[in-house]
């Protein structure tokens, strides 16, 4: 019987989960998405969390996995139901602390129901690097140093998963719009600067919903913004997936580096 | 008899100081600028440094003012003079260090030579700030403390001049690229946020050399952005200049505050 279920969000992660083993699929879309391996599909409404409790439960859900982005949803209130309802103040006073406190309410609810919550690393360890060369050269010692202490100083901020610097200088900081808009800014403002990115997660960060992640697309952003080489930290960085990225580090010729 | 040169890279400042007070000025430039007020035009070379000394003591200055901005030169080592080539182990030391450690070295080779060095809030105070309202209302609280966090914990390793947060959270941190290249980068990313530039020198910048400024293209470029508001830091942060900063400020209806 399968015990686990994924709430898949957009993007590669869900699929990845799905071909580790089998589980049920979460979907909050209208248009639920079609993911091979799905054992079966258990349509959602943020209005009616009672109804998806219910729902899990029925199916012998026991572990539930956050996959995926999701996007802050816009509530129809006369579709609550009554758990729903009455979890409102909750998650109200959650969400005026911010994207970051109503995850981790969110995922309070679902341990209080009894479900346990699964890292995508702890279902496809092979999507986190262990600490070593993935691709090329180690990167500049004096680039990684100085982006590193950039991420050490804001961490306690819960500012930035991320820090590009080049020729010991700082040229890219990420805030609110990620990695892409970083990558995006330095190829526009300091191209071919050689230079390196530093990403891993911000102290406190819960690795089992909120892993950082990169792809391909990092990879050749990364390319495209003049850099040699990206840090990651081992354990700690999802791969999607493994095989794209290392392909697109050969294709680009950037070093790909996991620190333990 | 006129005691000051001006050092004159690009941009207003040269002109906005030579305003305040008659001055020779110093060019490094091979067709020199030509600016109302200026005493007498005194041309240099970075490979003649030696020659600008003396040139300096004969037209009796005493006091140097470094104004606007100077990238850094390319020699021709076939040009020095001896004064220069004695220098050279020193400068080059000092390069290695980084743009600041050089444009320390040479304000300390005015000094060693017995010339006062004057920052352009000595020579112009009107160009800096006093605390308080300089146009329109206060800018929101929580966004000024989210801003100035990230100063505060980025000044230690020398990175930032700027921050913006915007609804509590922080959309952009300055680097290498300069205030303009952030204020871009927020409006292609997180445009109409409504949030707060706030801009002031790192802990240990010298003000006499390389004070932060905004100008009429800054407050533009913020409202370009989205923004409600700038803060700067009172006395440490150029208006150039004042007019065509408040002009700029009327025009687009952002708040610029000076915070004490």
């Amino acid at each position: 019987m399968v015990k686990r279920a994924i709430i898949a969000g957009t993007g590669a992660l869900p699929a990845l989960l799905l071909a580790g083993s089998p589980a049920h699929v979460v979907s909050f879309d209208d248009v639920p998405p079609d993911l091979p391996g799905m054992a079966r599909l258990i349509p959602a409404r943020f209005e009616k969390l009672g109804k998806l409790f219910y729902d899990l439960s029925v199916a012998g859900v026991r572990e539930v996995a956050f996959a995926g982005a999701m996007s802050r949803p816009v509530l129809d209130p006369g579709q609550f139901d009554a758990a729903t309802a009455a979890l409102v103040p909750r998650l109200t006073a959650a969400m005026a602390q911010g994207d970051d406190a109503l995850l981790r309410d969110v995922m309070a609810l679902f341990e209080e129901r009894g479900f346990a919550i699964l890292g995508a690393h702890q279902i496809r360890p092979d999507l986190v690097a262990e600490a070593g060369a993935l691709c090329g050269p180690a990167p500049n010692a004096v680039d990684v140093a100085r982006a590193r202490a950039v991420l050490d100083a804001l961490g306690p901020l819960d500012v930035g998963q991320a820090a590009i610097a080049a020729q010991g200088q700082v040229i890219g900081i990420e805030t609110l719009q990620g990695t892409d808009a970083l990558l995006q800014y330095v190829a526009a403002t300091a191209p071919a600067s050689g230079g390196v990115l530093v990403k891993r997660p911000k102290p406190g960060q819960d690795l089992r919903v909120d892993m950082p992640a990169i792809g391909p697309r990092t990879v050749h952003l990364a390319a495209e913004a003049g850099l040699s080489a990206i840090e990651i930290a081992a354990g700690a960085v999802l791969l999607l997936d493994r095989a794209a990225v290392l392909e697109a580090c050969a294709e680009t010729g950037l070093a790909l580096w996991a620190a333990a």
